[in-house]
C-alpha cells in the first residue's frame, strides 16, 4: 500500500486556495501573495501602499508571522484593515488559514488584498494560497547572488522589488547580475528599483499595481 | 492503522546526527550548525574566521544552498576545504546529507567543521545535524523584531552574532530591544555585536570559538 501524503496535503490547500480565488475573483479584487527573506522591508512597503494609495485604492492586508502582531498594528496605524495570522512555527502561510482570515475582512469595501507571508524565501513558494500574482521583494543588503541561489521563488513571482536602493552608496550590490539571474528563471516579471523609506520607483510600482487591479477587475464575474 | 510519517523522518533524520555527533566528538572536532536569514552575512563570516585563524585553527565548511556553488568557491578561496550540498529545493540540510559531506572532509586535519545551512530562518532549528552547537546570525538591516518573530531558531542558539553594525550609522536597529527579546526566549546565548566586514568585534567570536573548541577537544573519546 501506497500513501502519497504530500499529493494529500496539497490537495487540500489546493481546494482551499481554489476556494479563496472564486471568492475574490467573484467581488473583482486583486489578490497579491507577498514573498521575502525575512527583513526585506514587506510590511514597509505595504504600510506605505496603503498611506500613498489612499482614497485610490482600498487596501486590506493579511499578515503571516510565526509570532506576533506586530505587522497588523502596524498596518492598522497605516489606515488599512488588517487581520494577523500567527503560524505558530510554522514556514509559510496556507490557504486555509488565508481563507478564515478573509472572512475577518470587509471584503465588500476592498479593491485589494495584500497577504504577506511568513518571512522565508524558500518555502511559501511551494503553497498557492489563492492569490492572482505574487510580488517577491529582494533588498540590497541581502545580496545580488539571491535569485541564483533561491531560483523557485523568483521563477513564480510577477513582479520583483529590488528594495532598499538608498544603501547602494555604502553596500556593494551589481544591480545587473542580480537581473541577469533573475531573467534567467523569470524572463517575464515586472521587476523595479526601489527605495519604500526614501519613496523612489513607488510611483511604478503603483502603476503595475493600478494596472493589475484593473486587469482583474475586468474578470469579475 | 496509524502511520506515524513525522515521527519516523525525524527518527531517520536523528539517527544521521548521532551518528554525525559521535564521529565528530570521537575526533575532538567542534561542529557548528550555523542559521540565519538569506544575506545575513554567513559566507562572509566563515571566509573571514578562515582566513584571520589561519594556522591557528582548521577550519573546514559544508556549504547548505538550493541551488549553485558559489559559497563553496568562496570558501575555497579563502583557504579552508569546502563541500557544497545543493539541496534542490529543499529549505534546510538534513543530517543524511551532512553525513556524506563529511565523508568528503579531511576530518583528520580539522579543528572544527561549520556547516553553513540554507538561508532560512525558520526550519533549519528543526533538523538536529548532529552539532555541537548552533551560531545564529542578525543582521541590522533585517530590523531589530526578528528575534521576537523567530522565537524557535534564536530559543536553539548557543551564540548569537548581531552582523552588520557598521550600517547602525544609516539603519534604525534597536540594539537593546533585539536583546531583550533574545533574553526572553534564550537567556543563556552568548550575544556578540560584529561587523564581519569592517572587522568589530571578530575577536569576540574567535574567543567564544576557541574556548567551545577546547569544551569539545576535552570530551575527546
Amino acid at each position: 500500500m501506497k500513501i502519497k501524503l504530500g499529493e494529500k496535503i496539497l490537495g487540500r490547500n489546493e481546494q482551499f486556495a481554489l476556494q479563496n480565488r472564486r471568492l475574490l475573483r467573484g467581488r473583482g479584487i486583486l489578490c497579491l501573495n507577498v514573498i521575502s527573506s525575512p527583513g526585506s522591508g514587506k510590511t514597509t512597503l505595504l504600510a506605505r501602499t496603503v498611506e500613498d494609495l489612499k482614497g485610490k485604492l482600498r487596501c486590506g492586508v493579511i499578515e503571516g508571522d510565526i509570532k506576533t502582531d506586530l505587522d497588523a498594528v502596524r498596518i492598522r496605524a497605516a489606515g488599512a484593515p488588517a487581520v494577523q495570522i500567527q503560524t505558530e512555527g510554522a514556514c509559510h502561510l496556507s490557504a486555509q488559514q488565508v481563507s478564515r482570515a478573509l472572512s475577518e475582512l470587509p471584503l465588500e469595501s476592498l479593491d485589494v488584498v495584500f497577504i504577506e507571508n511568513v518571512g522565508n524565501l524558500v518555502c511559501p513558494s511551494a503553497f498557492d494560497l489563492g492569490e492572482d500574482a505574487r510580488a517577491v521583494l529582494l533588498s540590497i543588503p541581502e545580496g545580488d547572488d539571491k535569485p541564483a541561489k533561491y531560483p523557485a521563488t523568483f521563477a513564480g513571482a510577477s513582479v520583483v522589488l529590488i528594495n532598499k536602493i538608498d544603501l547602494l552608496e555604502y553596500i556593494p550590490f551589481d544591480i545587473d547580475r542580480a537581473l541577469k539571474d533573475l531573467r534567467s528563471v523569470n524572463p517575464d516579471a515586472s521587476a523595479f528599483q526601489v527605495s519604500v523609506v526614501r519613496g523612489d520607483g513607488m510611483q511604478t510600482w503603483y502603476d503595475w499595481l493600478f494596472a493589475r487591479r484593473d486587469s482583474v477587475a475586468d474578470l469579475k464575474i
